[in-house]
């Protein structure tokens, strides 16, 4: 069996400059880097902005198994699929972390024959957002660590910086550090922080930045320190925003690539999926739907993290409106739900399957409280049998929605023409009357309290000392208003990994609380969230390799 | 007056494929970056090894104030100037790093009417090869600290661990630091120390390696510390080198941008000039010499690092032969090594001069041990008097070097034709026979006294027991014959910056000897060589936008 990079290797690319023709992309309006990526320019999204929207099509998934559903590369096939029915489609997705790369995950290109190419460009620099991110992200960093040392005029209180340095890296030692040891002259000593650069403020500042103009904003108003009288201070307060933007200048411009079966894919930002809202850039988004009739996208982790986010994050900051939703499940991820080891994931066990469909109950539920009609795919294994394919097929008709069985990674576009023909279909003659969950207005216990209970399917919500605290200084600082990110395990719809299927009767824990100033939402952690992975016994990148010509092995 | 960015940004740049067709070379061997910036292909580079070379200038200067003498700047111009003058000329330069834009120094295009655009794509991120190599660097080190993590069966000594971690950023508070704090799972605790990128080995080993096979043989024996019983470990030891090599993969290619007047530019790679051997890479001099008739390339600091590392270590590697040596001089300078105050180097003094030109002497004397023809250039500044010129150019004469002032800072190409015509008359008339200072077969102790008692002018040189017992270790690891590089301070010939002019009956002192075995030469540190700078009490940064068009403000 190939893998997914020989398979990549061997696709034939058109020049960047030919996919963009499809959209009616002129040469002089590409950043081109190299013969097959393309950073659009500003002025095209100027120039299109009285264009009419096409459709909007986000992908999301039901809670995974540890090796993930395959939501990126069914998206990527349905995007092929819609290509090859004529329809002027194109792919709107996030960006690859470097980081995981070289641990256990691999990269993010998605898979088999339904992969954005060239997929090691992807995979590794790609157009260098990421790099710029994280000179940005440590650039406020020296200059607030620069401001202390100068004698701190802001009167910034070292055990209150809440800033912390990034590299896209999985690197654990960095989690806990001390800085600023030796003389006096090597800077104050304190702890800091290393998280990777997906983590970053930044990063969910970018994407969710509707111009320079915003991007600035936003940058300026992030909070890096409380001084020693509990004022925060921010990046404008440190001079900082301007040489940051000038760092972001390049990277808020949204990146133009391919698929395999030259499907465009504009794909732009990845912030993480937990302490930020896990989408592509809100520019990518909407530059994505003026050229296209129909946009796909999708949202990290399951539809509990992911499509809510997306819901009530990015389309209620960007006003954009989703027209369907295609929920991905996997036979194999079903049977995990109901109780199976992963180790015997492979063997048929319809019982376990019967167990574990609550969980794709209740996120169908779920999505239905947004009032967008969904699409039910399952990413099909050869492992599954046709009695558990029917049994899922019958599931969601009885309520009422469409389903489809994707074979994307195996054949491509090709495998996805069924889930294409029913999305088609339904944007067709199914009406999305979207609405966010909740109102801005709730305090943001009520907000916190309407995710868990109504998403979750939580009982109640507690929260720690520490939690209340910083609640109440968030709501004092006059940003009660901010919608609520959570932070929770991707592996259950409760704050438990352990607890799968459709859990009921359980409390969800908020530990933790601070604010996402220029972002523009209050993060509730709940159990243990790691923003800094560490690498395996044998990390990839051990396997990785790049020959005389450049051939590059191993990445996965 | 204009500030070097809107000079910059006021130029009418050409497309690089314009540029580069002056090369003859065809857009098919290009890797654009956006309109103006591109790499070389590997293709080309092949294709053209069998042409002959163009002959090989080299600008070095004599000690500097701390306001540097314009060495980049009068490269640039003279660049220009032989274009003008309708020779097929080239620049082989060093990319800037990003770091000190933020802090004092700003970027390193040149200045004035003498600078290669686009100036704040090459100072900000460019095409990436310096966050590529942070990448490569940081890997590493994850990869170190996670096998110690993960059971350490190199056994490796924590204490003992030298490869350090990088940021391209001013960023004192990471010079020392303590990793690897909080529970079992987030590492050993250990001291590290991260260093400006430009500082990691990897740089130096980019800007040394022929071709990819080269490259992973020098990232492959790069120690990254040594084990309990003192063996030496590399970055094969750790399965490292190949996901490393994946990482540099483009970054090995060199860059093509323009001057002001579209003189071709070749910049690629930008080692520190103290630690390591302050030269652009081999591959972009290599590649300038096939594809032009006359390559002007510069070396870091004065010509006693600068020179003396770019023939004794990059030269005698490579094999390149340089056929002329521009030494660039000011008045300035030469009244600051005859010890006037640097606030009052805008006043005439001709006695100050003549007492500090020894400097330019020795200089003189110096470079031509290597038997290669020199230039001398007079930087020229509005405060410089025609009494301090003449003394200057009869001084130059007696030594029978060529003389010219240079005003391409103010002028462009066109106040750079007096140096240009000299070059070209030295290069038809004077023969170079080029040779390097000392024979690679002598002690690294040997080495070192040679180089500190004939270039230097010292009496002697001192070792710490630190340094004695580390030469002893290089030696036994059969390292003996590489070249040194020589870490001084550049404002003196001495190893104490206080010591003006041309110091005698000194003693050079070695604190701390080390090999950068990848790079292959032996690093022999004398005073306090910083690795990682700081940010001053207003830093540049605070100063830097970008407005919503996209144009950059404040970078100089």
């Amino acid at each position: 069996m190939k893998t997914d990079i020989q398979i990549a290797q061997e696709a034939t690319m058109e020049h960047i400059v030919k996919v963009a023709e499809k959209l009616n992309i002129s040469e002089d309006d590409l950043e081109l880097y190299g013969k097959y990526k393309a950073k659009l320019s500003d002025e095209l999204m100027d120039r299109m902005k009285d264009n009419e929207n096409g459709k909007l099509v986000l992908v999301t998934a039901i809670n995974p198994t540890p090796a993930g559903e395959g939501k990126t590369t069914t998206s990527i096939g349905l995007g092929q699929a819609l290509g090859k029915l004529g329809k002027k489609a194109v792919l709107a997705l996030r960006e690859p972390s470097l980081g995981p790369c070289f641990g256990i995950k691999g990269g993010a290109a998605g898979g088999g024959y339904a992969q954005v190419v060239p997929m090691e460009d992807l995979n590794l620099h790609f157009t260098g957002d990421f790099h710029a991110i994280t000179s940005a992200n440590n650039l406020l960093a020296a200059l607030l660590d620069n401001h202390i040392q100068q004698g701190n005029h802001l009167c910034i209180d070292p055990r209150q910086v809440v800033w912390k340095r990034c590299l896209d890296m999985n690197d654990r030692v960095l989690r806990n550090i001390v800085v600023g040891l030796g003389s006096k002259m090597d800077g104050m000593v304190r702890e800091d922080h290393f998280v990777i650069t997906v983590a970053s403020e930044i990063m969910a500042v970018l994407c969710l930045a509707d111009d320079m103009e915003d991007l600035k904003k936003r940058l300026g108003r992030m909070i890096v320190a409380y001084s020693f009288d509990g004022k925060p201070v921010t990046a404008d307060d440190l001079q900082a925003t301007g040489s940051m933007a000038a760092l972001l200048k390049d990277a808020l411009k949204p990146n133009l690539i391919q698929t395999l079966e030259h499907t465009p894919a504009i794909v732009h930002g990845g912030p993480f999926a937990n302490i930020a809202h896990g989408c592509n850039s809100v520019r990518a988004t909407k530059t994505a739907l003026k050229l296209a009739d129909i946009v796909v996208t999708e949202a990290g982790f399951g539809a509990d993290l992911g499509a809510e986010k997306f819901f009530d994050i990015k389309c209620r900051m960007s006003g954009l409106k989703p027209d369907a939703v295609v929920l991905v499940a996997t036979v194999r991820a079903l049977k995990y739900n109901g109780g199976v080891a992963k180790a015997d994931l492979s063997e048929p066990n319809v019982e376990a399957l019967k167990k574990g469909i609550v969980n794709l109950e209740k996120h169908i539920e779920n999505l239905q409280k947004y009032q967008v009609p969904v699409v039910v795919t399952l990413n099909s294994f050869v492992t599954d049998t046709k009695e558990e394919t029917d049994f899922i097929e019958q599931f969601c008709k009885e309520r009422s929605c469409e389903f489809a069985l994707s074979e994307v990674w195996e054949k491509g576009g090709q495998g996805g023409i069924a889930l294409a023909e029913k999305v088609l279909d339904t944007l067709e003659n199914k009406e999305s009357n979207f609405k966010v969950l909740y109102d801005s207005k709730l305090s943001l216990k009520e907000k916190i309290e309407t995710v868990a209970k109504e998403i979750y399917g939580a009982d109640k919500v507690t929260y720690s000392n520490a939690a209340n605290k910083e609640l109440k200084r968030i709501e004092d600082l006059g940003m009660g208003e901010f919608p609520v990110c959570m932070a929770k395990t991707q592996y259950s719809l409760s704050d438990d990994q352990n607890k799968l299927g459709r859990p009921e009767n359980f409390t969800v824990n908020v530990r933790e609380v601070y604010v996402s100033a220029g972002a523009g939402f209050v993060v509730a952690v709940t159990g243990a969230i790691m923003t800094m992975p560490g690498l395996p016994k044998k990390p990839a990148a051990n396997n990785i390799d790049v020959d005389n010509q450049g051939v590059i092995t191993g990445l996965f």
